[in-house]
C-alpha cells in the first residue's frame, strides 16, 4: 500500500493503531492519494519522530495523520516540529474509550495546532478525507475524485430511502 | 479587516462567538493571510449557510473556519456541503464549557471530515494557523511566515528560561 | 409498516440507526398512529434533509422523530427547518456510549428546540410516545389508545408485585 | 403575566428556579400563548405534584413545561401521571452546571417520554417555543406567529453580516 | 427469601432490577435480618409507589432500599413521601454505565435525603449493610450479626495475604 | 453548639470544610438532635481517625456524618473501622466541582457501606435530616420534629403557588 | 515472585486486583528488582494497612506500589501513614472503567502525595517502572537495567517501521 | 530561589503555569531541597526539552516536576527521553478545569511512566513532597525533614479539634 513520492504521511504510535488507521489508509488508496505508512512512538522512539517531523517537508508530505491513543502525545508533538498540516486521529483506549485521546490531542494550546478527528475508525477515515481535501485545495484532481466519492455515498443513500425495507 | 480575494473564510454561529473567534482573525492578520468574517447561524440561517457553502469554492476561499458552541452544527453541516477544508473550533459555553461544543464538532461520522481545534481561544488562533499551515503547502511566503512566526515565540520562550524572575 | 396520510415522520441519519429506531415504529404501530420511515443524512444528503423538512408540515407530519448518533446534526438541522415539532432520539454511539449524540441533539441554543429523549432504544419507543401525546392534545382516539397503553403497563407490573418470585 | 384558559403550564420545582424559566414564560407572552405558572415541588409537595399531573389535561393544558435541578424529578413525575405531553428543562445546577439535570430528566426509561430541552435559560426559551410548535400543530395562528418569531430572528442575523463591524 | 415483620424493605423500578437487588435480599438473608421484595415503579405505578411510601412506617419498615436505573426517580420520590431512611442503589444503566443513575439518585436538593450507594452490584450489598447497621443501633444482636459479617471477611483477607499464591 | 450526649458526630476533613459543613450542624440544631463537630483529617491525622471510629460506638454515637472533598477517603474509612451508620458528605472541590469527591465517596467496595449524599451545602442539610430519620426509626420525638420540618416546608411551597408573584 | 529483601511493596485491595497488579510483578522481576506482593485492604484490613504502612521504611522498603478500583482509598491511607514513596495504580472498575479510581487516587490534598499512574495494567507497568527509576537515582545497575528495557523496547518498534506490514 | 547543585528539576509549559508551580518550588524551599526552575515548552522549545531531558541524569537532578495544562505533552515527553524519575502536574485549564490536563499527563502507555499528582496548586505541593520523598530513600536528612513537616500539619490539626469554634 506504500507508493512512491508520497503526498500522506500516515503515522501511528504502536502496531496496535493499525486496526484504526488502516481505514486512513484504505480511504487514501480509494481516492488514489500516494501515501506511507510509519509506527512512529513519541514515548518510545522520541528521535525518531522528531527526525520524522523534521524532514517531512523536505521529503514533500502534504499532510501528516497521526494517530494514538491514551495519553496521545504523537499528533501534537510532531506538530511542534513541522509546519506540515497535522491531522489527529484519537484512538479508543481501552479504560476511557478515547475520551482521553481526544482530549490529549485536541485540547492543543494556542501556538500549535492539530487537526482533530473523531475517536476511531470513523475518525482515521475522515482524516484521509480531509488531507484529501487540503490537497485537493490546489489539486484539482483529487478534488474532482473527493466530490465523486460523495457523490456515490448520497446515491447510496437516496437509493434506499426507506430504513425498514433494507 | 476584512480583505479582498479572501483564501479563508471566518464564519460563526453569532455576534458573541466574535469575542472567540477574533483571535483566528487577529491570528490571519498577523500572517498575512486575506480573510473574510460572517456571521452564518446553522439554525437561524440554514439556507444562508448551504449557500456559503456552496460558493465558498468558486469563490476562492482555501479554507473555510467554523465556531460555533452547545449544540454546535455549523462546522459539520457546511462540511456536508463543500469540499473546502473546514475546520472546526468549539466556542466554550455557558453550563457545559464546550465540552458540548466538543463533542459536536468533533465526532463527526465518516464521510465528512472537521478538524476539530481545541475550545475557545487557543482553538480559535490555532485555526488560523493550520488555515496558514493549508495554504503554506503551496504557498512558500505564508509557510515562511509561519516559520517566523514560531520562531518568534520559541526565542520569547528561551530569552526568559526562569519563570521565578519574570 | 409505512402507511398512507403518515402523522409521524421516523428518519435516521443511517441504514444503522434502525436498529433503534425500529423501536419508534414499533410502538406507533401499537398505537395505531400512521407514520412513515426514511433515512436522511444531514451529512451525506443535506439538500435532501432541507427538502424533507421544509416539505413536512405541507406534506400533513404532525411530529418528526429524528435519531441519529456521535455528532448528531439531524434533529436540530430539520428543527431549524419547519416548524413541526421535531424530537430527537441520541443513537448510541461506539465510543462514547451516546454522551455525544445526547448533547449533540439537546444542547440546541435558544431560538430552535428539539424534544430530546433517552440514549437508544428507550428513547426511541419514548419519542414515539410522546409524539402520541402530541397528536393526543387534540385526538381523543390517540390519547385513549395511549391511555390504555400506559395502563396495561401498570397492570403487569401490579400483576407480579414481588421480583424473587417472578 | 397569568391569563385565563392557559394552554400552558410552566411549573418548576422551586421560586430559585425561576430566574431560568422566566425565559419560557416571556417567550410564551411574546407567541401569544396563554399560559400559567407553579411552583410545584417534586419533593416539599408530592401530592400537590399529582393532584397538578391529574388535572392537567381536564383543566385544558394542552402542554406542560416542567423546569428542576439536580436529581431533577418533577418532568418525569408529572409524565408519568398525565398524557398531556411533558417538556423537561434543566435548571443549571451548582456542582455540575446542570449534567445531573439533563441526566435525571433525559434518560427515562422507557414507557414515560419526557421531552427535554438544553441546560438553563435557552432549554426555557427553547421549551416555550417547542409547546408553541405542539399548540401550532392544530392551531394556525399559533403556528403562523412562531413562523414570524423565526423570520425575525433570520433577518436579524442577515441584517448584520460581518461580527467585525457589530 | 420474604418474611414475616419485613424490617426492611427492598423496593425496585424494574423486574429487571433484580439482578442487581437480590445481593441486598441476599446479604440481608445473611444477616438474619427480616425484609420484603417488591417492584414498584414510579413512572408505571406511581400511585402504588406513593402508598407504599405512606403506609411503610406504620407497616414496621425501619429502612427501604430503593434501587432504580437511567433517570432513577424511585428512592428520592419515595423519600419524599415518608420519614422512613430510604438508601438509593444506582442500577448499571446500558449507554451510560450508571452514572445517570448515581446522579438521578444522589443529587438530591435539600430537604429530602436519599443515602445513596455505589453503582450495581456492591452498592446493593453495602445498602444491605447500611440498613443492617440502622437497624444495629438500637438492636445489639443485629450489631453483632454485623460485626461477626465483617471479622469474617478480615480473617479471609488475612489468611491469604500473597495474591500470586492464590 | 455542641451539647453533651451527642448522638451524632459531624467530622470533615479540614476546617476548610466547615463553610459545608454547618449546614449539617444547623440542621440538627433546628431538629434538636445533639451533635458534636470536629476536625478528623484522614490523611493528616489518621490515627486520629481511627480512633474516633472506634470509640463512636462506645461513645453512644448513633451516626457519624463526615464530609471530604477531592480524594475524599474520611467517610469511607471511618466506615471501615465502626459499625455505626456513616453517611458522606462529597464537599465541592475546587478543579473538579465535587465530582471526584462524589465517586471518592460513593463507589465504595461491597463490604463497607457508605450513605453518600449530593455535593455540597444540600449534602450536608440532608445529612443531618437521614441522621434524624435514622435516630427516629426508635425516636419517635425527634420523628415528629422531622414531620413538623417538612411540613414546614411544604405549606412554605403551598403558600406561594406563583413563582412570578414572589 | 516474592524475594528476601523487598525493595518494592507490591499491595493491592483485593486478590481480583491480581490481575492487574501482576503486570507490576513481571516488570520488576524482568527488571531485577526484589520485592513483595500482599493483599492489603484498606476498608476489611484497616489496621493491617497501618501496621503494613508503619513498618514499611524500617523494613527497608524504598517504594510501594499500591493498586485499587471504585472508591480507591488504599494508596492515599498507604501514603498518610509512611513518607515511603507510594505510586497508585487504579484499576479498572466494572461500571466507570477505572475513572472513578483515578480521581480517588490522584486527586489527593496538599500534604500526601500519590504518584498516580495510568488506569489498568499499563499503570502496573509503569509503576514497576517508576519504582525502579525511583531505586536507579542512586542504583547505577537498576538504572542501567531500565536503559536496556528502554532500548529494547525502541529497537523493536525501529525494526518494523510499517505497520501495513507486520 | 534557584539554587547550586540542584537536585530537583521544576519545570512548566508556560510562564502562566507559575501561579501553580511556585508551590512546588516553595514547598522544596520550605523541605531544604535544591532546585531550579525552568520554562520548558513541549510546543513551543521542543528541542530545548529534548535537551533538558537528556543531560538531566548527568546534570545530577534525582526527580524532575513537569508542570501544564490542557493537552499537556511536557511530563511524558520529558519522561521519554531520560530515567531520572518524572513527576507530572496536571495545570488547571479554562475550559475543562483541568480534567484534560490530567488524562494527558496520567493515561500514559506502558513504558513511559509519569507519577501524576493532583491537579492545580495541591498537586505542585504534593510533587514537591514525593519529590522529598524519593530523595528521602537515601537521604535520612530529607527523610527527617518530610516527618517534622508531617508531625507539624498533623499537630495543627489536633490543636483545633472543633471547626465551630475556629
Amino acid at each position: 500500500m506504500v507508493k512512491q513520492q508520497a503526498l500522506v504521511g500516515v503515522i501511528m504510535g504502536s502496531q496496535s493503531d493499525w486496526d484504526t488507521m488502516k481505514n486512513a489508509a484504505d480511504t487514501l488508496d480509494g481516492l488514489g492519494v500516494p501515501y506511507e505508512t510509519r509506527v512512529v512512538s513519541a514515548h518510545r522512539t522520541p528521535d525518531r519522530m522528531f527526525e520524522y517531523a523534521e524532514q517531512a517537508a523536505g521529503r514533500g508530505l502534504r499532510v501528516i495523520i497521526a494517530g494514538a491513543g491514551g495519553a496521545a502525545h504523537l499528533p501534537g508533538m510532531v506538530a511542534a516540529k513541522t509546519v506540515v498540516p497535522v491531522l489527529g486521529v484519537p484512538v479508543q483506549s481501552r479504560a476511557l474509550s478515547g475520551m482521553d485521546s481526544l482530549l490529549s490531542i485536541a485540547q492543543m494550546p494556542a501556538g500549535i495546532p492539530v487537526g482533530t478527528l473523531a475517536i476511531g475508525a470513523a475518525g482515521a477515515t475522515n482524516a484521509a478525507l480531509l488531507a484529501a481535501a487540503i490537497i485537493g485545495t490546489t489539486d484539482p484532481e483529487v478534488r474532482a475524485r473527493l466530490e465523486a466519492f460523495r457523490a456515490e455515498r448520497r446515491d447510496a443513500v437516496l437509493a434506499r430511502p426507506d430504513p425498514s425495507k433494507a
